[in-house]
């Protein structure tokens, strides 16, 4: 039997771990990505530092990837939140042990390319995808939109090339294809935090860390060579907004008032808000996501998120071990059956985190300094450590779990109305922690007969 | 002072309308078309016949043409319901002599483009817009994507290049455009009635004609010549779909079981349906609708709309008055405001009638045939004729009236809302035109307080 031709548009890390994973199933993978060689240029980091949670880990733990990849990252326990005023205080993500993990997104990059590479992918760095031939999966690349193009043919294409797909760009010119791109009115920017000169961090290292200040926010997250890479989140236009800071003394001014405790640890602060572009945060949804047993949009191609919940590359890794376990199970012969059972089953789930990352947002620029909302997750926390049967916490289900994202929104959505409830018993600030109040809990868990997963 | 320069992308009814009511401002107005000039040739009919209504005249009458496209118009005053195993009956559309009027849109076209031609705009047929330098205004056209093209420098240009629009798609590749296209698992197909040997028509020329069948439906609107246009609305796939229309003699059998009353006025069914296109049906939405003073969308380039309601024309139109009425406030220097001012007086609009074209699909196809929505209606009808300045039925809203649409459908579920109570009143089949009825609605209406405008 002759093996397959497959072309990858895309050499990110979802189009370069799928190439291992479809090498390693023997066929002939060419990548292509009109950038040049990320191993060989200085990384311009516009991205915030990803966290990577078990739905990534056991992609790559599958290809036995996973122990090179945790030498990279860094384990973050908890959120440190510095809200205004405050002394700083943590919140635990999960269970004793429990973490997401830092990593850069340039370093990992490298890394997986170079697996890729070793295991026999075809990298064609520089050579831009302008068009694509779906039903007959042809390629066609080349300098400049009207150059003479270069012809590829393949037996099958994916587009892992990222939100603003090509690939996709393609399909949707089709008829009857549903696409969306919903921007945020909040964009972002990345900062940095250096190293100590003994190459320690300069704050708690395995932690988030959250600066909350209601429509805009900075986070930071830790790199292994001691420096942390921030990124503040604000609004485009308006009061406290990108446009307002425009030059040295607004940006100063803007962060002695609202960040003054990071103006020590933040010495290349104004070099790295004027250098660094402002980037726009954008949720893309589409379907379908295949074209016959020819073409499949894979990752952030399929269904760009916003960045809130850390799950953007965990949910496109899961892609590829959902389709991964699919072709496992129906044999490779038959593609058209392989790609309509992996967008059915992928698409309610993108969906889903799509909705709970943008939901994030808010819970994590505002409510994570409120008192009301810090209450609510101690109940929820107490319940579901002594019944880890009877509830499983949103966030753990996202990050901790492999259960269908649809599942964790739906739950989410329900647990939610039962603590609304909760949080209106009298006195609950006194009773948080009483029998009565673990009681209704139960009575309203089995008032609604919910069936719990875990 | 120098005139403007003025590039209008697209001839179609919207195009030709926009480029006759700048013209007559004195701007210089250039019309660019891939298609051949519609007047030469035989127009191939993809597209069900317009409805008219009173958004699109006032549009017309204030440019002056109104009673010149009246001429091609038939008046429909009520739809006449085939329902399988019952009388044809009427529903009226509105108060005595209001109507929705039927106009083929090949015919009202030719006639727009040459009023719009005879006022002094060039038309350039035959002229692909390939790309648009937003920035600068700026058109290139040419014979193909990868030919030399041709350069055109204008003060503005506006895309009226419909629902696939160049324009616009020049648009969304920029950051921050947010943009959706959703199509409905409905499509349609164009069938005819032709004339009896007279030339008068074969049914109720002053109807628009629905056989109801659940999840599809046929309807047919008059022609002046004596012949109906008729579209079959029908799911893609499934039972009862085109997928399982394939042959003759399949079409021959699905319309014996469902359209039986029909296949004596329809000689050419069976060529109409192998030779004739089937289409799909998409809502457009995206923001924002301009760039900067130089570019700007009018039309189904800016909101496409299912066509249940009759008013994707009319909102085109509409645009278009409202556009005008900015110009004619703001005067014609600062079109920076002009476009900002216009893009957020009819998002809002644009919109809702959206979403009331999407409802209004379910209530055509399915709901007229149920003998509880007509009684609603029955109600509401009565109500409204007795109390015209308590309640304008939402059809009315929309369809005889200026009110936004945006409030058209925030009333409209409002009276829905009081409608779903009356409904469940006791007896209300033998009680509906009790006074009880009456009086329950003014307490309702009052409880809410709602300001119903007229």
């Amino acid at each position: 039997m002759q093996t397959k031709n497959i072309a990858i548009v895309g050499s990110g890390l979802v189009g370069s771990l799928l190439a291992l994973y479809l090498r390693k199933r023997n066929y002939s993978v060419t990548v292509f990505d009109r950038r040049p060689d990320i191993r060989t240029i200085e990384f311009s980091g516009r991205s915030i530092n990803l966290a990577m949670s078990v739905r990534g880990w056991k992609t790559l733990d599958n290809i036995g990837i996973g122990d090179e990849v945790r030498k990279l990252a860094i384990p973050m326990h908890k959120r440190t939140m510095h809200v205004t005023g405050e002394p700083v205080y943590h919140q635990y993500y999960g269970k004793d042990g429990e973490a997401i993990f830092s990593i850069p997104r340039g370093i990992l990059n490298k890394k997986m390319i170079t697996l890729a590479e070793n295991a026999g992918v075809v990298f064609r760095f520089n050579e831009k995808v302008w068009d694509i031939d779906l039903p007959e999966a042809k390629i066609y690349t080349g300098e400049t939109e009207k150059s003479e193009w270069k012809e590829y043919q393949y037996d099958m294409i994916f587009g892992c090339d990222g939100a603003f797909s090509r690939v996709r760009h393609k399909m949707q010119r089709r008829s009857r294809f549903n696409y969306s791109q919903k921007f945020l009115n909040t964009g972002y920017k990345e900062l940095g935090i250096p190293p100590n000169p003994d190459g320690s961090h300069k704050l708690d290292k395995n932690s988030l860390h959250i600066w909350p200040r209601g429509k805009f926010m900075l986070i930071a997250l830790p790199n292994l060579d001691g420096s942390f890479t921030c990124t503040l989140f604000m609004p485009h236009e308006g009061e406290n907004s990108f446009e307002t800071l425009t030059n040295d003394d607004q940006v100063r001014k803007f962060w002695k008032q609202h960040f003054s405790d990071t103006i020590a640890i933040m010495p290349t602060l104004l070099n790295d808000f004027k250098n660094n572009p402002t980037s726009a945060l954008v949720t893309i949804k589409c379907y379908p996501w295949t074209y016959w047993n020819k073409v499949a949009l894979v990752g952030d191609s399929a269904h760009a998120i916003v960045p809130f919940y850390g799950q953007g590359m965990n949910a496109g890794f899961e892609d590829i071990s959902v389709l991964d376990e699919i072709i496992e199970k129906l044999g490779d012969d038959n593609w058209e059956a392989i790609f309509e059972t992996y967008q059915k089953a992928r698409k309610p789930n993108a969906d889903a985190i799509a909705e709970l990352s943008y939901r994030n947002f808010i819970e994590m620029s505002s409510k994570t300094a409120d008192p009301e909302f810090l209450l609510r997750k101690k109940i929820e926390k107490r319940f579901a450590e002594k019944y880890p049967n009877k509830w499983m916490p949103l966030y753990s289900r996202v990050t901790f779990s492999h259960r269908p994202y649809a599942e964790a929104l739906e739950t989410g959505e329900y647990q939610a109305a039962i603590m609304d409830q909760v949080m209106e018993m009298d006195n609950i600030e006194s009773i948080w922690d009483s029998d009565e109040v673990e009681q209704y809990i139960f009575e309203l868990l089995n008032a609604k007969k919910y069936n719990f997963q875990n």
